[in-house]
């Protein structure tokens, strides 16, 4: 039976899956799985040096057999346009909610490897990722809050995007294929937009639409925001 | 004196400007420079090749000199990131006007050289890329007119942005450094959608923001078509 | 409590891990954690296509995490020695027991992700690997079982090494970091050698510890046969 | 109606191109069109630190459509052999006319981007990037003339070549696609040869019709340094 | 008329080859040629500075025509992995018998340019490499015996096999291709194992096997090394 | 005692110098050596398929140590200008000579591998090529002979120089390091040329110079080519 266009699929955060890094979330959202893994270091890029302040980046990778046909592993010197798209995206929106100063000169990576691929891998490396990002501040920085660290609110993403002139709410694979419209949202806990990005592919949308793709956003959104609060609380 | 928060940059749209393409357009937006030229091909990709359907492409690309410090050229293998982006935004941004199918089996490559950059060269590229991918089309497929040929409708890009919660149109170089939010909007002269990226680097935005920032961009872009259409009257 | 010198670690083999590849194996060796995912295509390398016989390769990769301290991606466009070696091993190890002629003109590719290291990755590949080839080659072939079908055996490998003229077996990442011989072996289930590999790093070994050294190695790979007849039944 | 064998194309030199850099100069001739840019900067290459001498580079870069058929851009990370030997050319030639030790410890980059190309882009670039060359350094050091201060002398370039056993001057891109020996040659204002290069591709010259090429190229480089005092003056 | 199969290629050693290394030897094994220079400088790898030890290392390349059909010079930035292999073994080998910290913070590198390739020329590089080691180090610290410097005993490399269930020693090219199991064994002058790789490809191997393929190869490095101990006595 | 100024090194021309090519020449002159091998296909060019004609090209090498200080490899995806500037001068240079029609739809590929450098490695690769371009060719086209079949001419290389106001012939490294002026030549066995290079690295040259240049260089190709055709009817 098909989920209603206006729910969210099936979301299990697993903190603290391998022992190797301080932050360690394997995120499934529906079929797709995402294993985040955060870590702090002191390496900072270059331009950031001596300014008192962190830097946080992402990297993003799929597995080859993340996809039902096998995907080439990224060696040829030559990462492509949509992974290093996808990155800065992931970058940008955990960036959004770190207090740089606060962190000080510290450097977070999150490395987000998709395990399994079946549409909003992006999405979910950001609200995956965000819970790796609290447990390796916390390792680094122990004792501080979410709102009174360098964590200042929490953060997630989700898609949208309009099938046949419908408004459809978190696109899977086979949505996504199908859709004329398709929109990325990344918002705060306190509901402030973070990144929003709209693409028609060889297709267009109107204001009323743009309207209705950030309502079914926001309300997906705060139900992400919910499941990180209570994964968090173990 | 300075320009009004809510008025663009004088724009100048030189086409014809070099005999070797059959598309080829100095585009001038205040101090940013851009050449715009086009060329037509029938080497598809691989996965277009038989579908009866042509592609349209760009390549974006800054001239070491075009900043004040001079950049390093893209010779290393390894296409930055931003470049890739803003690759694969004309590209969509284009093709969201072309009608591919009447296009026939042809590929329209848009190469986007910035000869000088104060801010807004990826709208600049789109807008004035428009200008050679027409010529280009027209040389082609001789005798068609925009609406009624492969070109469907105008299309024109223009930033937005806030600083100190004023929001401006078209920033420039010193207005993009100083903005907390970002927004490139790309809209067609039917004054629908076709890209929306909103971007708070190390900040956020709220709805009524959101409202303003898309209402300013549309007046600007208007603005633009009207350009467009008087460029290609000459 | 320490491990005894003569004993393997806890091994768990969970199969059918993922569902985007027909062969996907979680192989937990102790602390080492490897994903093995295997598929079936027909683009043989092209010296081999027309001959009526398939091929098996393998890719391993750690990712970036599975270190205590991160291990940068390869994507430099130059894959590192020790990957490379390591990789011909694996496809050397599981082609041993394919008879490429029964399997046709098929290709089956072996990743080997390592998501945490703690010693012993490419052994573990290897016996973890096979349970995936076999998995995929089910897929493909179904019917045939571990001897009468493209598969003539089952292969799995392990370490054993000198650390102060004691023999240890299955050398975890502390005992690898101590040893001054160091020996890799991969076994057929008929008790015949595929592959052997002693290597003392500044340091050499004399005939008595090479006996010792096998001796240990063949009755660890008689428990991982074992334990892979087990996973298979299942 | 053809230009005589013996007559340099018309050449247009218009300085301070672009605001971004402080020499910046689209150079002219016939067809062929080089926009050379000039940079100084504080970062010499490694070997020359500390010796109290400057240096003088070039890079050469064909813009993809500055050729009727679209050259793909040098992104690959190999530099083509053409290029690297033009740019290697580009520098001998400016650096042979640059007191290195006056210049002191600074280092002058000369980019030649060929907008169009209509044969004679090498010489072009040395004839053009020269009054770059001179532009930059008088913003580094002002208040210096033409030999008496980092420039000791002018210095220009242009083709000869033999087609069908007659010699012509300036080849552009139809004779020097006939020209069975080519040779490029770049001289002071002095008269002083700085580099001279005959080649004959499959075909060979003796030395009457040595004779000839360097004499008509030294009538052509005596044109081409007037011009130049020319432009400078402004 | 056919070798013994228990038997070793003629061998020949040319001390001093080249005068522009110190250590240089033209290493002849049958139709295998290989030249071994060594260099001596203070350049050790970032990880070993400072620690009062040297390195060694080595490069192994087959020059173009040195099989009868010309292979690719490996310019592509992507040494394939039996080079690497190749290397880190003969770096491997030869560090087995170097006291590093006798040595002090030097680092030696040994290139090993195969001329002519016929079998053998990873054996051939450690077994010509070892005398150019020893003549580069003596250039370097003068007057040290082997034995009591840093250099510490002699080492060799030898290749047996198994064709048709025969065991070979010394494989040239005809017999490598027509093996069922390839075993190359280092061994220093004590008789102590440094390294022993035994690989069945598409085969396997027994116990007995195993004992017949290591006694064969110690009669044959026994040779090697008095043929060794000749050569520099010389 | 210094070699006069007017004469060349002496030159030594070791043909069939290994087994495994068709050309293979081991040449000295002096203390520069170059292995030349030469190598005949069917691969040719894709440009050049079904063209009736043949191609001729070459490769130049320096092992890492030719030089005294240890030379890295050209493995990072990166062939420095000076050797593809050397790569191409070799190849234009050998084919001046052979009558590509002649030849018919063949490739022959002449592999420079220096493996002692003291100057003039270039014009080494070219004369010494030479003799193994003809074995190959001879090779694979048996009976003609030079003037009547696809080799036309000879052809050989020298270098002649300016130091202190003095012109020297055949500059080693010692005098290239000194020279002002560094003039390579190309030649026929009619006296014809085929190239000419003449560099002042911030130096400068007048026609006087130019003439006593060639006149030198004339004198010694004509040796060159003597001692060729000595080599050649052995």
């Amino acid at each position: 039976m098909d989920r209603p266009a206006n729910q969210i699929r099936e979301v299990s955060i697993e903190r603290h899956y391998l022992k190797s890094s301080p932050g360690s979330v394997l995120y499934r959202c529906g079929e797709t799985v995402v294993l985040c893994t955060a870590s702090v270091s002191t390496s900072l890029p270059k331009w950031r040096e001596g300014s008192g302040k962190g830097w946080v980046t992402a990297e993003y990778n799929m597995l080859p057999h993340s996809t039902s046909s096998r995907k080439q592993r990224d060696r040829g010197g030559k990462v492509d346009g949509r992974t290093t798209e996808i990155q800065r995206l992931i970058g940008r929106s955990l960036r959004a909610v770190v207090d740089l100063e606060a962190l000080g000169e510290l450097a977070v990576n999150i490395d987000c490897d998709v395990l399994q691929a079946d549409g909003g891998t992006r999405t979910a490396s950001i609200t995956g990722g965000f819970i790796a990002l609290v447990d390796a501040v916390e390792s680094a920085l122990p004792g501080s809050q979410i709102g009174d660290g360098p964590i200042r609110d929490y953060v997630a993403a989700i898609s949208s995007g309009v099938i046949d002139n419908t408004v459809y709410l978190d696109l899977d694979y086979r949505l996504d294929s199908a859709a004329d419209v398709d929109m990325n949202i990344v918002m705060t806990g306190a509901g402030r937009f973070v990144e929003l990005q709209g693409t028609g592919e060889e297709a267009t949308f109107d204001n009323d639409q743009l309207t209705q793709l950030l309502a079914l956003g926001k309300q997906g959104i705060d139900q992400l925001i919910g499941l990180q609060k209570q994964a968090l609380q173990r």
